[in-house]
């Protein structure tokens, strides 16, 4: 069983889930394989190479584990977490620990195995955003779970080790610390100005417009104005809403607009780099907060660095987000 | 001039720095030639390819800027922040900015191009640690510095552009997020206890032992509890001490040592991994704070990862730090 172990001195939990080590990635042949592979775990016919699905969408009807889907949800095959079990809170001395109690469900965002996200219609990158919302939305319901994780690596040097179209969710009975951050950041804003920090952003970034890279009637992207790293994005809706699963559907609509959009301007860009994203939404059960404001942060990997950074919480960006938004917003790609 | 400028939900600062896109790695090819080059700008006889000395050691007494030292400590000459200027702190609507005022130094280890720095005596690194004492000396004068970060980058996947072997400080106006919060939980767990959290981690690891690597008198070595990565390492001393700057000589000689059979352990154990080390110490000035305790952490860079991690603060770890404690404390290594 996997363990959540808390820092004793800063509010960070970590995973030590020993059963990982067996991943498809220490193999580095196998590894270049399965990110290549055309007849893949995650193609269609294969699908008994996953455990069963959780979720899929079959316009055409079809049985599930079976060929016809457009998107599958199946439980990660390596999961960082265990579903079954008890919480088991315990101490040892000064540390803290509990059961690395949890999901590990892989979103198979596509059949296709020669496309990536950004080569999907906005229509298909719409149902992946739907699929988070079901999947968020059923994994609420267990009490032992307080947070859903979503994200994507694109690329092995973003941590990919399946080539083909995928995102994951981490459910966890933790608040990851940087979304706790957000959170309590977020609220000595309120608790100062009466204001969401996030509304006060998007007013003030659209105002400005140089670090804007698109703006839709419901959706904005922004280079942040403190980005850690080159062509760092954050997609953002206009009118506040904590939760990324309440959301009205034009926002989900115009996010995927806006996703694909940004994604195909980096991929020319920067030369399709390798890239990590990940949902920033409110907690389980929080659906009301004033103060929080869900987004998504967009993080290209350019450079080998990020250990300096890593260790002290402490970044060196050479590319101006100014810069990079002007680079984005006039680089022009086919839609 | 570069900016500072503060992430206006999470207490994190950000160096926007235009002139760094000219630094070395850039080109691929000149990169490699300069991690590999034999009379590099590190070199002796190469003294004017740097910008005059800061400080030697120069047992023989040779003139300044000429071979002859045995450790240098010059200007970076890509530095990411400028020493001249004033602050300049000011608004831009909600957001909060300053000058990049500040020091970025290199630490050039030893004369040798062939020596990595776990290949010089204990001595040699102990002379290290007395120049990154004396610079932090010299530089909390300037009342506009408030802390300075000594770290290294071993190999070119974490972060290093020159081979030859050496560290680097850069002196803020700011405090670096993770330090500022391992100094407020640090005080959280003082307010509640009244015990250094450091001094109890101490007291309760040599006491249990699983996670030791190696202890001395004054100094032990930590696989920590809560290990963010593989083979983290956190090297601190027993007693109780603030401030790098003002520990006593023994814990200077015996960190040396420490570091150097952690170093040399790791390099045989993995393969001579690339690694980013921190020395965590108090800020300028606060050189008597019961609730910090100065230590050093080294992070091997084992995968690529860290794009998840990096985007969420939340860390899957497939090696249990008591696994890698035993290995490192069992592999047998030249002294």
């Amino acid at each position: 069983m996997p363990q959540l172990r808390k820092d004793p001195i800063v509010d960070r939990w970590v995973i030590i889930a020993t059963e990982r080590g067996v991943r498809p990635k220490r193999d580095r042949t196998q590894a270049k394989r399965l990110l290549e592979d055309a007849n893949g775990p995650f193609c269609p016919g294969n699908e008994d190479a996953t455990a069963g699905e959780i979720l899929a969408f079959r316009p055409d009807g079809s049985a599930p584990n079976t060929s016809g889907w457009t998107l599958r949800v199946v439980p990660n095959k390596y999961p960082a977490l265990k579903v079954e079990g008890e919480l088991g809170k315990r101490g040892e001395g000064l540390y803290d620990m509990m059961n690395g109690v949890g999901a590990h469900e892989v979103i198979i965002e596509t059949p296709r195995h020669d496309l990536q996200l950004s080569d999907l219609p906005a229509r298909d990158i719409e149902d992946i955003l739907w699929a988070y919302r079901d999947r968020l939305l059923d994994l609420k319901n267990d009490s032992r779970l307080r947070y859903g994780v979503i994200f994507k690596n694109h690329g092995a040097q973003a941590g990919a080790t399946i080539g083909h179209s995928h995102s994951q969710l981490i459910a966890l009975p933790i608040i990851p610390k940087l979304v706790a951050e957000e959170m309590a950041g977020a609220q000595r804003y309120y608790d100062f100005r009466d204001r969401c920090v996030y509304c006060d952003i998007v007013e003030q970034e659209t105002r400005d417009g140089s670090r804007v890279i698109h703006e839709t009637e419901h959706v904005v992207a922004l280079a942040p104005f403190a980005s850690r790293s080159p062509f760092e994005v954050m997609i953002l809706p206009r009118e506040h809403h904590c939760s990324f699963v309440d959301s009205p559907a034009a926002v989900f609509r115009e996010t995927a607009a806006v996703m694909r959009l940004v994604l195909r301007k980096l991929k020319k860009a920067l030369d399709d780099p390798p890239y990590n994203y990940m949902l920033h939404t409110s907690p389980f059960g929080e659906s009301a907060l004033n103060h929080y404001h869900w987004h998504i942060e967009i993080i290209p990997k350019l450079t080998d660095v990020a250990g300096f950074e890593w260790g002290s919480g402490f970044y060196i960006n050479p590319t101006p987000p100014e810069h990079a938004a002007k680079f984005l917003r006039e680089i022009e790609v086919e839609l």
